[in-house]
């Protein structure tokens, strides 16, 4: 395929890490409440994240991952000792890579590489400090350095001019049906990786490209 | 209790009209995931509200409700006729009011009261007129008139001016705990209808009160 991508740009939670082991450890503080009490808790995260942005009232990534996880245990009648709290946030920061993530990236390294997320740097920096992602990437951007969550156009904008990139020389990545929207709203070239077999959104702006994990993208290589 | 409130402002879909017969409807048509369905499409239907007025991508909410009703159906692995989206759309236009509201309003006839919704008059003006609250309000303000949605202090403050109001002459009611979070970081006093006993938002934003149903407003009555 014809392309000409100059940098390639990462979601992070969902996208390249697998937030699986989150539910699996809220199965265990929750025997029995866990699926829904991390249902909820990403829910809310994403909702709490897109509330903020609306009414002008920023907090980090890390702070609404707090508020939201307090909301969800409340909401399924269970109590979050702090002990819990720590223990939960604490797997936020070490979840797992998913399998072909780093093959695939292997094979772009050639290419300017980077991660871009709501997450805060306090999340961010230290999860791929310790995963086989760590110097993968040339940038490593936080929404938090403008105070902007995505889907705005000025976080996407935000993440162009960091990486002195057009916005048609981009190739953005997420697992996210709402952040592959914004980023096609904003004017990224985007590919959905689908790994939920998810209908599209219902927001009128199609992935230029779909995939089922991450490994689609290596026909954006020139 | 002493106040100076100088107009009673209503939001509509969970608040005054009951849902749920638009979930019967749905369990009708598509037996055994009427329940999964109807919780997708209002998830999706305030998400994709929240989302637009992110990206800047007005939609009237009667569109967005068409567009949630499609993906939730596709998500669940049913498809919607023609036929269907017009029976389910039309639900939405004939809900039933909540048992207590008309008593309620009758004791607050001679103060200025209000709708304030995210529903386009293609959608709130039909429910309204064929219900028993017909000729109950002074106004019926839709956020379609300046195309933002709540929870942005702008739709708020648009709202405060048409009815030639400060904001803290404003009581605002909702069960939607966005919503109510959204009128009290603008600055209206706020009634949160909790009518399905849900925990307070961690978005760091008390309401003024919280009320199981709409009668405990009356104490608002100076």
């Amino acid at each position: 395929m014809k392309t000409n991508i100059k940098a390639f740009v990462f979601d992070v939670y969902g996208t390249l890490f697998d937030v699986h082991s989150v539910v699996e450890r809220c199965n265990q503080l929750f025997p029995g409440k866990g699926e829904k009490i991390s249902k909820t808790w990403r829910e809310k995260q994403l909702e709490y994240a897109n509330l903020r942005e609306i009414m002008g009232n920023y907090e980090t990534f890390f702070s609404i991952t707090k508020d939201s996880l307090r909301y969800a245990v409340t909401k399924h009648g269970e109590e979050l000792s702090e002990s819990s709290e720590d223990t939960l946030i604490i797997e936020y920061l070490r979840l797992t890579v998913y399998e072909e993530v780093k093959e695939v990236l292997r094979k772009l390294e050639h290419k300017q590489l980077a991660v871009f997320s709501n997450g805060s740097h306090d999340m961010l920096d230290p999860l791929i400090d310790q995963s086989i992602l760590h110097n993968t990437f040339n940038q490593v951007i936080s929404v938090d350095e403008i105070k902007v969550f995505k889907p705005a156009p000025g976080a996407y904008d935000y993440a162009a001019k960091k990486l002195k990139v057009k916005p048609e020389e981009v190739l953005f990545m997420s697992s996210n049906g709402w952040d592959i929207s914004g980023a096609k709203n904003y004017g990224f070239h985007t590919a959905w990786i689908n790994r939920k077999e998810l209908p599209v959104e219902g927001l009128n702006l199609i992935p230029d490209k779909t995939y089922k994990d991450l490994s689609g993208i290596l026909e954006w290589i020139d």
